[in-house]
C-alpha cells in the first residue's frame, strides 16, 4: 500500500508510549505513580457540568454555526480582552475542539512548503510534528536554566533567523519546562517578531494554570495583536480536558480563513459543550479556584520533594502542572546515562512514571545536561510522597 | 498579511450563504420553509442523550484514547461487519469528531500532490476542497438521471481515468441526489478499482437513513476491504449532528495512520459522548426507528407535491433526506434561466428556501437540465405542504 510522502514526515506524541508502559506494568500487579500524564484526575465543576446537561435537555444537540456559538465567542472575547489588555470582538474568535486543532490550522493558514518556523525544543512535540508533515522546516531554539525560571535562548532564537523564516511558535507557560517569559524577554521577542516580519502561534493552553503573579501575552505589546494567534483552550482550568473545547483568537483575516477551516474539516464544535464553557467563564468559581488550589499543593509538595533528593534540582514555576528537573547529578549516581534505561528502570524499580527530555522534541546538539518532567495534575498528595521517597531512596542508594 | 499558497484552492459548503440569505429574509418578519437545511430538527432518542448524561457524572470528562473508547470502536465493528458482511475489528475503526474529519485524513494519508481523484459532481462539495486543498487533481465524474434512481455514469468515469488516477471517492446513497448504486454498478465500480488499482473514500453517511430495502456497500464485494475506507457518522441515524461523533472504518495500516493524525489533530473525540453512541447502537431502538418514519412521511408528503408541479419531475430516493428534483420546464416556465435568479425569486416570492445544482460542485460542461436541492430534515409536513404550495402557484404563476 502508497501512502502520501508527507507520512513519512508525520510525528506524534511519544508520551503515549510511556503511558502504555506504565499500564502494562501497574497490569502485572505493581503500584504505579503516574507522573507521566498530562491529564487532571479531578472533576469539572459540578456549575460547568450541569450547564452542559441542561443544553443537551435543552435541545443543542443540532449544529451550531462553523465558528462557534455567538454567545461564548462575544464572552470569550471580553474575557481575552481583559486578560490580555487587548481589545478583541468575536469576530476574533472561532471555536475549536480542543486546544490541538489551532496548531494544524496556524500551519495551514500561514506557512507554505520551505518556509521556515521557529519553535520551543524542548517543547510540546505536536508543533515539530505538523510543522514538517504540512512541509515546513522547524527550526529549534532552547531554553537556558536559571535559578528560577528556564530563559529562552534569545540569542539562540535570533542567530536562526534566515531570509526564509516566517513563523515562531511561543508556548509561554511552556509545557515541559514550565518556563515564563519576564516582560524583558516578551519585549526582546516582540522587536524581533517585527524587525523579522514573523508571524506568531502563541499557545496559551496553561495562561490561567497559574498559582501566583499574573500571566503575561505578547499579544500586548505594541504591534502583537495583529502578528499572533492565541491557542486558547477550555481543557485546563475547568479540568475538561475530554470534553475538546478550545479557539484560536487572533487577527480577523486569519480567523476568517480558521472558520473556512472547521467547515472543511469539522463543521462545528460539539454544540452543547459550548453552553458548559459559557457557564464556566460567567458562573460561580468556587470550584475552578479549587483546582488551582489543589494543584498548587501538589506543585509545592513534589517541589519539595524532588529538591531534598541528592543529585536532583528543581525549579518551582508559577503556572503550568510540570516540573522539569535538571537530573544530571542522580543519573550518573545510578550509573544509567541512557535517557530510556534511566525512566524504565526507575519504573520497574520503584513504579515510578514519567517522561524525559526525549518525549518533547528532538534533542540539540550539545545538550549535556538531562531533565525529566513530571506532570502533578494527575497524582494525589499521598501518592507523590510514596513515589518520590522510593525514588529518592532509588537514587541516592 | 500573506498567507498560504494553499488558501488559494480552499473551497467552502456555499450551502452555508443559503442559510444567511434565509435567515436574513425571516428576520424582516417574512415567513421561510427551510428546504436548505442538511440538519435534523428531530431530538436526539431519550435513552441516547441519558446515556451520554451518565457518562458525564461519571467522570469521563477526562482524556480517553486517541482511538477512541475501546469498548466503541469494539460495538462499532460488529456493527459494520453485520451490515457489510464484511470482518472488521477494533483495529479498523479509528472515531472521530463527525464524519468530516474523515475526509480531510483520508487525503492527508493517502494522497500527494498532483495525484488525481475522482469525485461526484454533483456531490458534497467538501471533496472537491479538500482534494485541490491538499494539492490533488480533483476529476469529477456524474450522474445520469432514471426514472427512479440517479445512475453513475461509470463510462464518463472510466474514461478520466489516467496514469495518475490514484483515488475514487463514493458516496453511495448520495448528498444531493438521493443516488443509489444498483449491485451491477457496484461490481462495475470494484472492477474499475481493481483494474487501475485505485483506492476508495467510501462516505456511507446515509447507509442507515433507509426506508425500503437495505443498504449495500462497496466494501462487500471481494478485494474491497482492503482499498476502502469508510466515512460513518452517527449524525444522522441518532439526530446527533451537534454532537460531532464518527468513524473512521478500513484497513488496518491506514487506520493506524488516520489515528496517529487524531493524535497530531485533536487528541481525541468527546469522551462522554462516545457513551452516548455506545447506547445508540446496542439499547432501545424504539426513538431511532421514529425518526426514520418520520423522515419516510415527509418524504412521500414531499415527493408527491413536487410531482404535482407542473415542469418539475422529482425520484422517490429510498435512501438519504434529500430530493434532488429537475427543474428544467419549472425554471423555463418562469423565465428565470440563471439558478441563483430562481432561488432568490422564490424564496422572496414564496419563502422557500433551497439549495441548487450550483452548491454541489462546479458545473460540468454540457450540463442542459436544471435541479434544486430540498432537505426535508429540518421541515415539519405542514410547513412542507403549505411551502409547496406556494411554490407550485409560483411556478405555474
Amino acid at each position: 500500500m502508497k501512502f502520501a510522502d508527507r507520512i513519512n514526515r508525520l510525528g506524534t506524541e511519544t508520551a503515549f508510549a510511556v503511558s502504555a508502559e506504565a499500564t502494562a506494568f501497574a497490569s502485572q500487579g505493581n503500584k504505579v505513580y503516574p507522573f507521566h500524564l498530562g491529564d487532571l484526575n479531578l472533576k469539572t465543576p459540578a456549575n460547568v457540568l450541569a450547564a452542559g446537561i441542561k443544553a443537551m435537555q435543552d435541545g443543542r444537540t443540532n449544529y451550531c454555526p462553523n465558528a462557534g456559538v455567538a454567545q461564548l465567542r462575544e464572552i470569550l472575547a471580553d474575557d481575552i480582552s481583559a486578560s490580555r489588555k487587548t481589545p478583541y470582538s468575536m469576530e476574533n474568535v472561532a471555536i475549536q475542539p480542543g486546544g490541538k486543532p489551532t496548531i494544524s490550522k496556524f500551519f495551514l493558514v500561514m506557512m507554505n512548503p520551505g518556509d521556515e518556523v521557529l519553535y520551543p525544543n524542548p517543547g510540546y512535540p505536536i508543533y515539530e510534528s505538523q510543522i514538517e508533515f504540512h512541509g515546513g522546516i522547524a527550526i529549534p531554539y532552547s531554553y537556558i536554566e536559571g535559578k528560577n525560571n528556564f530563559d529562552i535562548d534569545t540569542d539562540m532564537l535570533e542567530s536562526r533567523i534566515t531570509p526564509k523564516t516566517r513563523l515562531l511558535v511561543l508556548n509561554d507557560l511552556q509545557n515541559p519546562t514550565g518556563a515564563e517569559c519576564s516582560p524583558a524577554e516578551l519585549e526582546k521577542i516582540a522587536e524581533i517578531v517585527l524587525k523579522h516580519d514573523l508571524y506568531v502561534l502563541c499557545d496559551e493552553a496553561y495562561f490561567d494554570i497559574r498559582y501566583e503573579g499574573t500571566s503575561n501575552s505578547l499579544v500586548s505589546l505594541p504591534g502583537m495583536a495583529e502578528r499572533c494567534v492565541i491557542l486558547h483552550t477550555f481543557s485546563k482550568k475547568f479540568a475538561m480536558t475530554g470534553w475538546r473545547l478550545g479557539a484560536t483568537i487572533g487577527p480577523k483575516e486569519i480567523i476568517e480563513l480558521i472558520i473556512k477551516l472547521n467547515v472543511n474539516e469539522e463543521s462545528c464544535s460539539n454544540h452543547f459543550v459550548q453552553y458548559a464553557a459559557i457557564e464556566g467563564l460567567t458562573g460561580d468559581q468556587t470550584e475552578t479556584q479549587q483546582i488551582l488550589a489543589t494543584l498548587k499543593d501538589r506543585r509545592d509538595l513534589a517541589v519539595d520533594l524532588l529538591n531534598d533528593i541528592e543529585g536532583i534540582r528543581c525549579i518551582r514555576p508559577n503556572a503550568t502542572f510540570y516540573l522539569y528537573p535538571n537530573v544530571t547529578g542522580a543519573m550518573k549516581k545510578t550509573g544509567l546515562t541512557d535517557y530510556d534505561d534511566f525512566r524504565r528502570t526507575a519504573l520497574h524499580e520503584t513504579g515510578v512514571s514519567f517522561c524525559t527530555r526525549l518525549h518533547f522534541g528532538r534533542p540539540l546538539e550539545g545538550e549535556d545536561q538531562y531533565y525529566i518532567r513530571m506532570a502533578y495534575s494527575g497524582i494525589e498528595p499521598a501518592e507523590i510522597k510514596e513515589g518520590l521517597d522510593k525514588f529518592k531512596a532509588f537514587i541516592e542508594g
